[in-house]
């Protein structure tokens, strides 16, 4: 097998065999098959794409190149959730209490961030003491115990996937859903779930910018999690603004906290509950989306699902009373103001802008080796379709000190949020369902 | 600027300008630009295409990537020829001091070869004592002298297309004709043509296989041209068996000299007369192909052509008596006859096969540093369209000695040779010509 052929084979449209896909995922790994050819075939596959056996073929073969967690001393179906990720998402810091006082096992690993702000690992470890570090047999006996564990990512997972992720950025062959969707998929499948759940982002904020789009590449994963035998569902939830109000590590978990008192944003709220509502049904505690919605509420309203959460923290070495007290978290020195520049209604407020806004004040890292500073970061005062008066805050700043810099991301936060005279309806939160049955429209 | 960005660009169907196309080249010359990013260009330009704006310009940034010969010293019009390449073709050997004898100066780098028989400086290196490396000085002076000489390259001519074709070759994108039309273009450009006469092969035993897609080359070959102010005309030939009759160097040698004297195979004659009449029109020699076509003929008839081969065989060290005795050639000492296994007509000569088993023989190169034998070859006794008796002789194996190997390449010659029991007619030779007014379809 010469990989010269498999390239030309796929360039003339023809359907990869298993065979031939793994000789080259490994041959890759192993430094056999060069850099040159796979971007030449990545660029091959962005324009003839590949069908659902095929993609199926590739994730195994990414997800095989590695370690592979092996959760089976874990009693119950794992169910693992995957954001595409947005601004201001915290929906992992509510979902996994949530669900586990549902009776489902939430054995979760996850990524710090680069850019915008954090990632879950960053955001938890903004609560003084919590450890993301664990062995595997306390990761697992801590699952057993008391059904939550969310840890760093630690071995060599799936690194045919980091690999031809990072050729991929650099020749303009990251656009393809079958190599988005092998990407995602091969990672969860080394991280041992059984089931996965999806959140695809799409709009303005989010790596997919229509909605059509959104749904293809929600619909590869959910074939691929089909073809090997990993039940997928996928929600595909707006990132035209940012999810709630928080943007930044200690001001997400904050929220975070408030959601799970049954007091946070709309839309976190709805997100958690509708991402959560599948896990909890392919995690085999509910017949149906309304039995799990049902249930999910009412361990909301009992305070079963806040309990879980302060299990979590004290069982990962943080402070549980952090759950009660908020105030026990890092705050910034300094809360700067940012005032409408003009009045009428929010028409858009562009997430990923925000994200950077949030970035310069320190929530983000701007490379690998920046230092998060987990105070800091946004609260924003409105959402779309909102009104608003000239010179009203529209969102707050918190700030180590009110320098000229903090000015500066404070005039890019005012122009991240457009105003006009119309009225508008605020933008639909959930837009899709996607599961092996189809894709089912929300809204629109 | 960024290669990625350029690479993005013409992936979504956008034209690169000439800045980009420099930026690529360049970078990827000195080795700025790696070869991960130039495969995943080539294969979108593999798919998306150039216009004939952005294959001019990748054409003179490849021309300029390295020497550039300089041909202002030599009197008047220098007219290149290029042949896409085929089993038996010497029109070279013909072509130079016919066109020379027309007033028309020939300064001719050509290449050795790999593969079936030797290029065309391995063909003249078969006359003893024929030297193909001259200084720039001499070569000038021979073709303001005589109008004539033909030499190796020499110098690191067009090195971007040298990388960039060895890398085309791993990555499954030769089959680009763009990128096939600035890589014969580029050298051309390079080795100081001012004008450009292109003989593109069609057939089973050529490149490109249909008439269409030879069209479809010529036509880039030939707007490329028309762009950077050197015409060019191009002459589509049939390529679905071998020119003439003789497939190796000494043999093909004493065919062009046939040939000079007025009685050499018909469709070599033809063919090297049309080219060479394209040469004398862009050469300024005569008004059109009518008026070429005569004084061509003239000259073979009046034996100028012949003495002017003679005058340089000569110039570059040779005994100019190898014109009136071919028996000065190098000579195999043995001679096997390829019987026809069966009665009927010919049908097909596969030309491939035959310059494969030309090389069994001896007669090219497998890998670079073979050592090729000039004496050996086949001469073919039939064209498609003869009538053949069973156990009659198709072919002449010239060998050193009738080994088990050699009785292994005439069961190869015969099978190369289809006989059918339907008379069926010879394939035309000729089948368009391409200049900048367009296409004109000779045959079919």
């Amino acid at each position: 097998m010469r990989a010269v052929d498999i390239i030309h084979k796929k360039r003339n449209g023809g359907a990869l065999t298993n065979e031939e896909l793994s000789f080259l995922i490994k041959g890759y790994s192993q430094g056999d098959i060069p850099d040159y050819q796979m971007s030449a075939w990545a660029m091959a596959v962005f324009f003839r794409g590949m069908d659902a056996g095929e993609t199926a073929c590739l994730t195994m073969a990414m997800a095989e190149s590695g370690d592979r967690v092996d959760l089976s001393p874990i009693r119950g179906v794992k169910v693992d959730k995957h954001s595409t990720g947005g601004v201001g998402d915290k929906t992992s810091l509510v979902i996994g209490p949530l669900v586990a006082a549902c009776g489902v096992p939430v054995a979760k690993m996850s990524g710090r961030g680069l850019g915008h702000t954090g990632g879950t690992i960053d955001k938890m470890e903004s609560m003084p003491g919590f450890r993301t570090e664990l062995s595997r047999e306390a990761f697992i006996a801590q699952v057993n115990d008391i059904g939550v564990a969310i840890v760093g990512q630690s071995g060599n997972m799936a690194p045919a996937d980091k690999k031809l992720y990072a050729l991929r950025d650099v020749t303009a062959t990251v656009e393809s859903i079958p190599l988005i969707a092998s990407s995602v998929m091969s990672k969860k499948i080394a991280a041992g779930a059984d089931a996965i759940v999806l959140d695809v982002k799409t709009g303005s904020g989010a790596f997919m910018k229509t909605l059509d789009d959104s749904e293809k590449l929600a619909k590869a994963m959910v074939e691929i999690g089909t073809q090997v035998g990993r039940r997928t569902a996928a929600l595909i939830s707006d990132m035209d603004q940012p999810l709630g109000f928080a943007i930044g590590n200690a001001l997400e978990v904050r929220e975070a906290i408030e959601t799970l008192h049954g007091r946070g944003p709309d839309d976190l709220a709805a997100l958690c509950v509708a991402l959560a509502a599948h896990m909890v049904v392919l995690g085999g505690q509910a017949a149906d989306l309304a039995e799990a919605d049902a249930m999910l509420r009412e361990k909301l309203r009992s305070g079963e699902a806040l309990a879980k959460f302060k299990q979590f923290v004290a069982a990962q070495g943080g402070d549980p009373a952090v759950g009660d007290d908020p105030s026990l978290l890092p705050e910034a020195p300094a809360v700067v103001e940012v005032a409408a520049p003009k009045g009428g209604y929010v028409h858009a407020i562009q997430a990923e802008e925000l994200g950077l806004a949030a970035m310069l004040l320190g929530a983000g890292r701007e490379t690998k080796d920046s230092v998060i500073d987990y105070a800091v970061g946004i609260t924003m005062r409105r959402k779309v379709g909102d009104p608003v008066s000239e010179g009203e805050t529209i969102a707050l700043l918190h700030v180590r000190e009110a320098n000229a810099a903090v000015q500066e991301v404070s005039r890019r936060v005012q122009q991240a949020c457009e105003i006009g005279a119309e009225r508008v309806a605020p933008s639909p939160l959930l837009l899709s369902i996607v599961t092996e049955q189809g894709v089912q429209r929300l809204a629109n």
